[in-house]
């Protein structure tokens, strides 16, 4: 296999296995808490040696009930110490470990779970009825495991029959350890199936500076769930790292504040609504930003820039991040910038606003959007598709019979981005959602920024609308603010003034509800349902 | 190969390639300066885009003069830019570099060449009369190349004639990639063979903040050699992180100083004796440790306590660091502890002052010194030989015909430790000059540390004697302090005071003066070897 066959001497051999992080944890770390404040506002806290007791105990049950090497056991759960003994345990097995989304429709989570093949199914009490509800329609599932039920956790009682007296299953780590299903917007949901070798990469770059910087003496407290992109590695890198964990099984701000101050979190991270609500807290009760938090990383939409300039004014070091599932999920990152003590603050700022640059590993470009061939230049102007590749990005979805990605291992993201000279990638828009007008692009999410900006606008949506002559021209869906009486001539005008006359809608609709997803963003897809039926006027 | 085969999906393919690091610091870090400060006084200035356009110009002119994949180019010289772009550009053309301490002696470096059958030397003109001596005895080589000769360097000529348009050798990532030989002071120079995935994976291991804790906004004057175990893998970590790096072909305090301040060093890594001079010359000269510098690497050998204390009161992050050729080389690094910010300056400096804590992959015990087969606890106390493994450790030496290792890939170092409960590491002797006395063990380093104490002691060595009831006993060497007249009862009743009874040397010898090996450090070799004749008292 190598060039000189190995024989003329060499390194060590040594499989980049998930279990290896636990075991670093536990030998060099074994006395760092994990704590975590679950939804009956209790708490519990053990530590790196405790989850890796239970995880070895959890793989002895899992081969109890007769799970094999590669089966799928999946978790319906939020943020705790029991949800991440099953990482481990169920990867340490030889299991796949298969986080859902509880907020996903049930007709997706029926999907889902059959796809999988799931076989046990470990679940917090909150989503009992939903368990319940679904069972009739999950028939590979063999078994249910409670994480919390009272008095007993059925979860403790099942591992607490074991004695962890065994070893992990060893392989090559090019096996798949996990497996992610991505809520596409359009069909049914695609699994991405994480390797060992991909996870652990990952990992190492996340420990990096540029990505999460951490160390034994950071305190992380992940707002993103686990069920969403492997709690974008969390759970992986402060394993790697020897840092304390601290779970909240909910994220409501009066919960967050006041474990950020009790366990002295260092940092966090989260989508911008999180933060948003926490701000607003903060503003009700009069108090301050937690004292302990040294840095933020923010990602799944676009942070808005006064809340960059307020985590920035309260010395908080905060970083964008952009990724996806298919990802694992880090794609770029805000990471400071090498000329960052030169520049003023609202240059800092600008800088944070963009989605930031790529940590080793992984790798951008931006192709036209009508001739994939064509590869953009690097000029922060010209916008096109964002395609990456790296070892910890999808190559084939779960049981798909083709691959994601090109020749070369491009995988297309559905993003439109531009990328700057230095390397910085900004988001533009989505590809599905961009404009097509006269062979030019339109970004309906700039049309929007900009409409937003008006005072009687609460909210906007700019979609693509076939046009005869134009291909398509963009129409701009509006609430407008209570007791507001903006028109279309002022609002075009408004526009107008702001932007390339060719990117001024022809038109604008005043709504009263403009359609969200599950979690919170705007649903094109369902306002174009809405709009179906619209033509330009003659 | 996986587990499912890779049947049902999965990651991209990506080999770990030494020469992705360079593309990555070209691509995103193209402007990001190399600073070269030259023998001659003079100075250069490149960028990660210039040493990656010069590497795939000299794998050009390697090829053209017949370079096969896997045959060694060795490189004589200090460090510097062009050093670095034949890191590169050697791997990239599929060769194995080989870096050759220029401080060997003749007879080494006669056998290393031709144990390596170096085909191609690049070498530092201020190494020309020794090239000139030994290329008779050096046949394999079928070229030479000298990188700063003037008025034309022979290295820019060569790689002049060349325009770039090629690729790197692309192959397996356990193909080998670099050469360095142990300059063991036993037998004969061990060659370690490191290969492209051991060398990648402790350059991300290195970007950790508990290692280096480098990102782009990093400048990093490497102090210690590129012929010294890798320069401590930082200009493969550098371009990772897309660091400014700054090279002096000297290391003399002036320049080092006026270097630190024009290009604002951020981050250095060298041996404690580089340290003591630049604070000599900072004494000397009145002025301060130079104010940008954030970070200080030391290893090589232990630091003294004042040095640490003089750091850290400066406000700059200190790091002891252990590790060896065998282990590429970083071992253990001495990052700030969990608890951190609970230490007092008095508790910090003694953290400091241990070799510290393994990064995620290096894994250590310690084992009995006579019973290799007992697992010693971690206990802070009981020492033992300390072993180590992990994928960046050696497993066999180049052309060897066993492992250097035992079936459990645990590599015994030379080195006495012992392990504390929090899996700091503290050396305590090398396992070749600690004392066994009746079938227990004295620390000889800890006997002379204890000696040099008394204030009629210029320097100590104590090595074990055959004695014909204790198997050995400790017998001190030392060097009187000019106008000292410090006598064997005095100092035997000074070192019975601070240790157990049956530390303390059956017998002082005085000598003019105490071997050194020609990197300064005390040779218990020649010490023997002087002292063969001795016999105990009567």
């Amino acid at each position: 296999m190598s060039l000189l066959g190995g024989q003329l001497g060499g390194m060590q051999d040594w499989q980049l296995r998930v279990t290896h992080l636990l075991d670093h944890a536990a030998r060099e770390y074994g006395g760092r808490e994990i704590v975590s404040r679950w939804a009956d506002g209790s708490e519990t806290r053990t530590n790196w040696a405790g989850i890796r007791s239970d995880a070895l105990k959890m793989a002895q049950a899992l081969r109890r009930a007769g799970v094999q090497p590669g089966e799928r056991v999946a978790t319906l759960a939020m943020n705790h110490s029991r949800h991440l003994v099953s990482w481990y345990g169920a990867i340490g097995a030889g299991a796949i470990l298969h986080t859902l989304n509880p907020r996903l429709f049930e007709d997706q989570l029926d999907f889902i779970v059959n796809h999988a093949e799931d076989c046990v199914l470990l679940f917090d009490s909150a989503f009992t009825p939903l368990v319940d509800r679904m069972k009739p329609r999950w028939p590979t599932v063999r078994q249910y495991i409670c994480f919390d039920d009272h008095p007993t956790p059925q979860f403790e009682a099942w591992i607490g029959a074991e004695d962890g007296q065994t070893a992990w299953l060893e392989g090559d780590e090019r096996d798949p350890c996990m497996l992610c299903y991505t809520s596409g917007t359009t069909g049914n949901p695609k699994g991405v199936l994480y390797e060992h070798r991909s996870t652990m990469l990952h990992a190492m770059a996340c420990l990096t500076p540029g990505v999460f910087g951490m160390d034994s003496r950071s305190v992380m407290l992940p707002i993103v769930p686990m069920f969403h992109a492997c709690s974008w590695g969390l759970p992986w890198a402060a394993a790697a790292a020897g840092a304390k964990l601290v779970f909240s099984a909910v994220n409501e701000p009066t919960v967050l504040c006041k474990l950020f101050d009790e366990e002295r979190v260092t940092m966090s991270a989260g989508v911008p609504t999180v933060w948003l609500a926490l701000f607003q807290h903060i503003d009700a009760e009069g108090i301050e930003i937690p004292a302990s938090l040294e840095k933020v990383v923010c990602g799944g939409s676009a942070m808005p820039r006064s809340m960059i300039e307020r985590f920035m004014a309260a010395g908080i070091h905060v970083a964008h991040a952009w990724g996806m599932t298919e990802t694992s999920p880090v794609g770029t990152t805000g990471a400071d910038t090498w000329n960052w003590d030169e520049l003023t603050f609202d240059e800092r700022v600008d800088v944070k606003s963009k989605q930031g640059r790529v940590p080793f590993g992984v790798e951008l470009r931006c192709v036209d959007l009508g001739d994939p061939s064509q590869v953009l230049p690097r000029d922060g102007v010209t916008a096109g598709a964002l395609q990456v590749r790296g070892p910890w990005v999808v190559k084939r979805y779960f049981k798909a019979e083709t691959d994601a990605t090109d020749a070369e291992q491009w995988f297309d993201t559905g993003d439109v981005a531009v990328i700057h000279p230095d390397g910085t990638m900004q988001l533009t828009d989505r590809t599905k959602d961009v404009i097509k007008s006269g062979g030019e692009w339109i970004s309906s999410v700039e049309l929007e920024n900009v409409a937003v900006g008006h005072a009687g606008v609460a909210e906007a949506a700019a979609i693509g609308i076939v046009h005869p002559r134009w291909d398509e021209r963009p129409l701009l869906a509006v609430v407008k603010k209570p007791g507001s009486e903006v028109s279309e001539a002022e609002l075009r005008g408004y526009l107008g003034e702001r932007m390339a006359k060719w990117w001024v809608p022809d038109a604008v609709v005043f709504l009263d509800a403009i359609p969200h997803t599950g979690t919170g963003k705007i649903s094109k897809k369902d306002l174009r349902d809405l709009l179906r039926d619209y033509r330009w006027p003659e």
